[in-house]
């Protein structure tokens, strides 16, 4: 029995229970990556495409790439059993071998492993949708870090305490140059004229798994969809749209600032064209 | 006798050799802030000024402001001792309650102070300068963290790694919207016709303490000084500049991507009026 909240389990370096080194770049700098996979039944959902968007940011930011099996084995050792369950990895460059920024290329990174509960969510969600508002805080710019699920997350920290109201359920994030990126733990798509946008994430922004999943299966079924530079204007001038992420799978937007919205044909088809993925009836 | 470059003493929550819990938000998301303080001879050199911005980080991120008196007596006793020390604290939101970026205002602080041995810098640095470089990487843009030392450091990480001279000893950085706001760990001032000029932080950089001081002590011997917007432009201009932090101190550049620059009459003023604050024969 776990305090509500509380992992159920956490690993570090594939050690049960392991404690962090104070001196872990990923603590001083935010020097490192996560993932944060969905898992039901012991199965780790979408694990390929997770395990691949971790190495591409190992990549990105030089960190040395962990051994994909021994990560997957621990991801699945941490998702085993019934039910159920939230698996974030973390992948840092690992303790510093002295004082400042520079690397050394000699760091050891770390793996930190947590599973979590992760309780059934109000199945009308789904159906009826969320209740969005917009953020007042902007994302900066970084192309080098746009796109990577880094460890720099304050601005992702604020924006969320901008909101206290539990019947809402997400912010949506323009950039410091007014483009329309994301919500503050999901990504978002408009449906125009039956065609699907989503923002670019060139300059900020996550490039999440459900979204990249969702532009596999619109291309599947012909639904036109494009990676764009949006903004308010774009934001403005729809009525559909919806949220996506590891977590939540696919969401309609119920309303946006108190506009209603409307949940149309696309959205239902590719609810209906994933549901099999999210629910593990066929492989991700 | 501890390796080169690892600390000389670890203590969290002022316990020696303390771990960090891996629910840490300050891993998981940069929550948290950190001040880097020069010690001589057991005296943290300018630890008002320190404590003082750690609180200013703390109202502006809502962490709960640390007792000052606790803080200060953990710094002085990482401090104590002969000889030459940096000591630096990280002060973070504490381990998370849950998953999410979402606070619970019930978070319990982390306080991690570090020392590390000091070495004795080149003395001729003071005297002839560094060799500085321009960095590709540009800053991202968020008044709402612009001045803080928090530790969303990332991009420092990947700047740093733009260069492996030893020769170099910093990279001056612009920001995503062009205008030049620091080193990647100093700050910099232009000096032009007799007049101090340092990039204005309202978008992004740390708000140093070393260029606090020299912004009082300019004020204090006259010397016009301001904050400003500045560009590429105002740095080519330039024949004058030198770094600033809480580490070197003050020190002129020598030379800007191969240009040789000077050490002019404003430079050396501030160098013999920051002399007895640095050595600590006078009180910062």
């Amino acid at each position: 029995m776990t305090a509500e909240g509380a992992p159920e389990g956490v690993w570090v370096n594939g050690r049960p229970n392991g404690t962090l080194s104070p001196l872990e770049r990923g603590l001083h700098y935010g020097d490192g990556l996560f993932e944060t996979i969905a898992c039901l039944e012991g199965r780790p959902r979408f694990l390929k495409l997770h395990l691949e968007r971790l190495e591409t940011g190992c990549a990105r930011l030089a960190i040395p790439r962990p051994s994909r099996e021994e990560l997957r084995r621990e991801i699945l050792a941490a998702a085993a059993g019934a039910g159920r369950a939230i698996v974030k990895v973390l992948l840092t460059r690992g303790p510093a071998a002295a004082r400042g920024y520079a690397t050394t290329g000699a760091e050891q990174p770390t793996r930190l492993t947590l599973r979590y509960r992760w309780e059934e969510d109000d199945p009308r969600l789904a159906v009826e949708g969320v209740r969005v508002r917009t953020a007042a805080l902007r994302l900066s710019e970084s192309p080098a870090l746009a796109g990577l699920k880094h460890l720099n997350r304050l601005e992702q920290v604020l924006a969320r305490r901008e909101w206290n109201d539990a019947a809402i359920g997400e912010a949506l994030m323009f950039s410091s140059s007014a483009r329309l990126i994301s919500g503050v733990m999901s990504n978002v798509f408009l449906v125009e004229a039956g065609t699907l946008r989503t923002p670019l994430l060139d300059r900020c922004g996550v490039a999440g798994i459900m979204r990249r999943v969702v532009l596999r299966e619109a291309a599947c079924v012909g639904i036109p969809a494009e990676e764009a530079a949006l903004d308010a204007a774009d934001l403005a001038r729809t009525r559909e749209l919806f949220l996506t992420s590891a977590v939540i799978g696919l969401r309609p937007v119920r309303s946006l600032d108190g506009r209603a919205c409307e949940t149309g044909a696309v959205t239902r088809e590719l609810q209906r064209r994933l549901a099999p993925l999210l629910t593990g009836a066929a492989d991700g």
